[in-house]
């Protein structure tokens, strides 16, 4: 198998192996390239909680997510813009995705009126009333200044009927034009130039705001619920949109079972453009990656590496820990000694659990740290199966020794 | 002036440079060398509160304190030394001091019982009824393994009368003599060797344990109170009991008046061996350290560095930032200017302030980076200026430069 080397345009994506329906690609952004599959760490207030963007670059992190939806609340996007956008004020040099705030407006049950123009929701910071809409979600998304912005989508919940889960879908489609439209507006009222690159130190007091100018695709989110004709219709009336860099399939791992998600999965991978990367939003744990990637999913983003790790629940090549218990006490050894991560190297699940018992922050930091770095060698590993055409032969005994469930 | 680079043999020191009182010098320890004037992080659980032993070691640490009490409770020297000792533990190959649990028992006001053996207390982790001794103590800091342990003393408040500061002084002389017997006998018991050091990776299971073997040496505290007759006995007693590699002072900054602080420190200076380092326990914040190095003062620890970072306090060469204020919600310059920690030549002041408010781990982290470097510098400032022959002239501009406090 010989790899094409060459340089990719901003935006382009090479596949550049594949088994199966999985794949192995390289997708270039404004701020590098993103080789896929890939797990993409969530930076929620542009850090990767408890995290150092050092260290989210050390375990390999080639793009990370922003959430928009609490940017636009705390510190508010104009504050990021007057600080030079999210790249500088959070001094990550690597391409940026940004989602639309749509999944965190639906999931204030309660909280949110839906109307055709938008939704308004009451903040959960303060309970002033806001309103989210296609063309606000675009001007944010653009002042955050990310190399990826999402569609503003209707999501519903992983058990959503028929008729709620098709006119959520039919919203979305309806609102991605209103998005394509303002993004393309946003695009075209800055001249073309170039983002700031390379390190990243303070911006000085009354430097003119950092402009993203013109270095931002839009990515469509494909609707449906668990519905596959839904998911169908939804995927050719994004196509029909289009055309589009990369696409996203939203409203997965929202409460349905995971075989109902994998059958999804399924039914889109045929319809989806060989030549665009594919996101599946909000996956996930370390096994949903290698399923995923089954499928034909290039992009993947999830909390649950940092939560997860915050608990001192750690990710291993045979299962989960809880680094907690006493049976760790004086052990020795590291959290997983097949892994690479900086905290393996260096640190015993004896000292981890200490520092955990102890309340001593070091412990959350370096548990989150290895279970990100956990999931980005996931991809990783997965990435050369494929390029050495042993994807399906890696998968299955990965998944089987996972399944092992160590379970400290 | 010429210095003498020579190597120095384990627990010597070497008095390189003076300007009245203040001195700079190299103290050898089996971890390495340390040069003074030097402020030493406080690690109290083996951990920088929030720190990586990499950014306490990046930010120009040469020793770490550990604290005897709080490791005696969680996790236990019996675990620390079946983890290999508190360098491996804790993964730092520095030196490493550890204090001897004094201070933190006879804080416990109502929670301990003081009596000639020794002190018993109530854990304020789970209320177990405890001893402290000074055999157990010494004990204790064998099995943690630090270069230099301290002895246990009897500490009053800073108001305490003369009665009460003599009784308290004439008991750390008699516990003094019961540490060193232990401390010998302790030394002797187990073959010289080598500690272990170079990387730190995790200790396999079933290894055994690494015991320190006579690379331990012990520092006698100073006590007295504010009355300096009974800081001049109490000099006076600890030689007698002698010789040692070091002497500290204890009893400071507990309540008492700063003038008085300083008043001590000057009683004591010209009675205190030149040719030994002096270590003033508990101390401090910038201007302290300034102060207390005018008066012969070499080594300082101080928990103020991590637990004001915690909560947005910053230090900087112009007085005290409070990193929460509005004001600061779009200052694109680093906390200050003129640092060049890794927080100051990376993020601004914007950014630390936004994950402040969005209660974001990271926040804690970079300021409290900034603040252990901060007081690192000063002691290294300090030494550069003692070296030239410059620290009388230096001290007073940055005394009056941090005084101009900008407060904000």
């Amino acid at each position: 198998m010989t790899r094409d080397e060459s340089a990719l345009a901003s935006f382009d994506f090479r596949v550049e192996g594949s088994e199966g329906e999985a794949r192995a690609g390289r997708l270039a952004l404004p701020h590098g390239e993103v080789h896929t599959p890939a797990f993409m760490p969530v930076g929620t207030y542009g850090a990767v909680r408890g995290l150092h963007p050092d260290e989210v670059e050390g375990a390999g992190a080639e793009i990370m997510l922003g959430n928009t939806y609490h940017l636009h609340l705390r510190p508010g996007e104009d504050t990021v813009r007057a600080l030079g956008g999210l790249h500088r004020f959070a001094s990550w040099t690597r391409p940026l995705l940004t989602d639309s705030g749509g999944f965190q407006v639906f999931s204030l049950a309660g909280l949110r009126t839906i109307e055709e123009t938008g939704v308004e929701f009451t903040s959960h910071i303060d309970g002033s009333v806001r309103r989210l809409t296609p063309e606000s979600s675009m001007e944010i998304q653009w002042a955050l200044g990310a190399d990826i912005a999402m569609a503003f989508d209707h999501v519903v919940p992983g058990q959503a009927s028929w008729e709620l889960a098709e006119a959520g879908m039919e919203q979305t489609l309806r609102w991605l034009e209103r998005c394509k439209g303002r993004h393309q507006e946003l695009v075209e009222s800055e001249p073309v130039g170039q983002w700031a690159s390379g390190p990243v130190p303070p911006v000085p007091t009354g430097t003119p705001a950092h402009r993203p100018t013109g270095a931002q695709t839009l990515w469509p989110i494909v609707q449906g619920g668990v519905h596959p004709d839904l998911r169908q219709r939804s995927l050719e009336g994004t196509l029909a949109r289009g055309p589009w860099t990369g696409l996203a399939i939203g409203g997965l791992s929202v409460g349905e079972p995971k075989p109902v998600m994998h059958r999804v999965l399924e039914s889109l991978a045929h319809g989806l453009p060989a030549d665009r990367p594919r996101y599946l939003m909000g996956v996930g744990f370390p096994d949903d990656l290698v399923e995923g990637i089954a499928r034909g999913v290039d992009l993947f983003d999830c909390v649950a590496a940092t939560r997860n790790g915050r608990h001192g629940s750690a990710w291993t090549s045979r299962g989960r820990v809880n680094i907690r218990k006493a049976a760790h006490r004086t052990a020795g050894e590291p959290l997983d000694a097949d892994c690479d991560c900086a905290t393996c190297a260096r640190f015993s699940r004896g000292y981890l659990r200490h520092l955990f018992v102890a309340e001593e922050m070091l412990g959350l930091r370096l548990v989150s740290l290895h279970n990100v770095r956990f999931l980005i060698r996931v991809a990783e590993q997965a990435r050369q199966a494929i390029l050495r055409g042993d994807f399906h032969r890696w998968s299955r005994s990965w998944l089987e020794r996972y399944a092992g469930r160590e379970d400290q």
